[in-house]
């Protein structure tokens, strides 16, 4: 057994890359998976990073993604629209795809929207978001996932936990992001707490007859409750609508019923909407990037947090040692790589 | 005193424009101030209702909207954003100004957004997801407030109450409507526990030393907390961002601020987001129109409501039996009318 070492973010985006790659996965999917991957090890968000191979690679396996899914770009004169069809692949590489696109419709028109069609939605919504803010751009992303979350005042599974992820750029600081679940909690740690043996925080889930739960059982049996009780119902209502119905995509019992699972990759779409804060302040007095530098002085001056600090800590502290891998996590990438979706169920 | 008796729709409107007309507001704001009082009135939304006319006349008394104010259409050529500029007046007839170009442009383009400038901010944001609605367009509406909430974490009043509504169109239906403050209650609420001797429920507020409180008096002391947590809080913010810092119009703190009272109606901007989803489903399976009813119907399958629901049947009620009012409602709308800006402090 070896003992835990480092890594360079690019040495581990090359390990992760070459995972996908030996089990199948064409390489602009592979490429675009890994790096989403890595950002998420990078920046110590565990839930998002190295763990998650294995789902996708599952998720290969059971034929729900098209491991030689090349993305179509189609854009329009005259569109802020602009839409791309990952023809079954991961969405990650329909994401990159039309990024720049979206990026010019945005500071041409004032604001703009991306779509993506047909897409295996992995993973997390922060490095979308992200990557507009890197241009100047704030940026709104939303997806449906599968039903797993009763409507406030329902008993029964049918939003999904349709996250909601939100960027403003910062002159050379990490932009304001935040990416959260408008479920309670995420679905993993209901599953945490029972692989732990532990009751759920009141508040989480109800039982499969509509009755409050602690129990994960019953509540993985149940649904998941919203966050913000009938606000967070209706905010994820709205995402099934735009980022499901309105751009022609999968809602979330519309992607449990084609995933025939609550263990896979989920298949849906995702809205992907980008402003021009250039744009839209144009004329106006202040600077905007300097006014939201006031706005964020005042949050954290009175002691509160602004989302994803710890993120860009664990960011800045993998740019500068690389990333620290224990024995096992190296084990189990030299597993993946030399197996391939042999690897997994 | 006579008894409680109708008007209609058409009557009440009339009254609640002479009103504002008595009181020196011109023609255009006055008519589009009415429209949306009366609306409140018809939907049973009393807090909306004609219990606003005394607070916007407050606001008039003490020069904090330019009652003479004739807002100015800002459109250029190939952009998705519309602009209004109340000039300092009230922002509905800014919005009726602008809604025909922001319907044409989300038509055109496939989204827009209208923003207004320097308005006084009166009062619901639903009459104006409903208006594009009526349009056959999905919208999104959001504002900054007065600095009254806490960012979660933090102790002091910073955000505002800022609400977040959402419209989505439907066939032969009222609409797809939520409308809602992303803190955990209106600062209104607050007030009437106050008045009525009650202890606030746990988690709506904190003291002036940051502390957990059900005393309404040392919540308005202390700061309000946001819906949700930190999910609410981080919403919160994105409006304080898009809808104030973006469009170079107030934050909750520069409005509290400009106004010196979190008792009148506050000087802020507005975001108007509108989506068409015949663009957007364009060339995509399915029925969006369609589709979405399914959703709702799931909804309403398990016992949830939806939300606006009331609202709408109230509507129905005052459409097919007029506007009850009180002997004591139609004897202030007379003293109202009588006094002009006589009769408030």
């Amino acid at each position: 057994m070896t003992d835990s070492r480092r890594l360079t973010i690019q040495e581990l985006n090359d390990r992760v890359e070459a995972i996908f790659r030996k089990a199948g996965l064409n390489a602009v999917q592979a490429g675009a998976v890994a790096r989403v991957i890595v950002a998420g090890e990078r920046d110590a968000c565990k839930s998002h990073g190295i763990y998650r191979i294995e789902g996708a690679l599952r998720t290969m396996k059971a034929g729900k993604v098209r491991p030689d899914a090349v993305p179509e770009l189609l854009v329009q004169e005259a569109s802020a629209i602009v839409k791309v069809n990952a023809k079954g692949g991961f969405a990650n590489s329909a994401f990159e795809l039309g990024l720049p696109h979206v990026i010019e419709r945005a500071r041409a028109y004032g604001l703009a929207a991306l779509v993506i069609n047909d897409c295996t939605h992995f993973s997390a919504l922060w490095p979308e978001v992200e990557a507009l803010t890197e241009h100047g751009l704030a940026g709104i992303v939303m997806c449906p996932s599968y039903s797993s979350v009763a409507p406030m005042g329902g008993n029964k599974p049918l939003l999904g936990t349709n996250p909601f992820a939100f960027g403003w750029p910062r002159r050379d600081k990490p932009p304001y992001v935040f990416d959260f679940a408008t479920s309670v909690a995420a679905r993993g740690e209901i599953e945490l707490h029972r692989r732990a043996g532990k009751p759920l925080p009141e508040g989480w889930a109800i039982d499969a007859a509509g009755q409050p739960t602690t129990n994960p059982d019953a509540a993985l049996a149940g649904a998941m409750l919203p966050f913000g009780g009938h606000k967070g119902s209706a905010i994820g209502t709205m995402i099934e609508l735009l980022a499901g119905i309105m751009i022609g995509d999968l809602t979330s019992p519309e992607a449990l019923e084609a995933l025939g699972s609550t263990t896979l990759v989920p298949p849906h779409g995702e809205l992907i909407l980008a402003f021009s804060p250039e744009k839209f302040a144009a004329g106006r007095p202040g600077d905007p990037f300097a006014r939201a530098e006031t706005l964020f002085e005042a949050i954290v001056g009175q002691g509160a947090r602004l989302p994803s600090q710890r993120r860009f800590e664990a960011r800045a502290k993998s740019e500068a040692e690389d990333i620290l891998l224990t024995a096992s996590e190296f084990e189990q990438l030299d597993r993946l790589l030399a197996l391939g979706l042999d690897a997994v169920a």
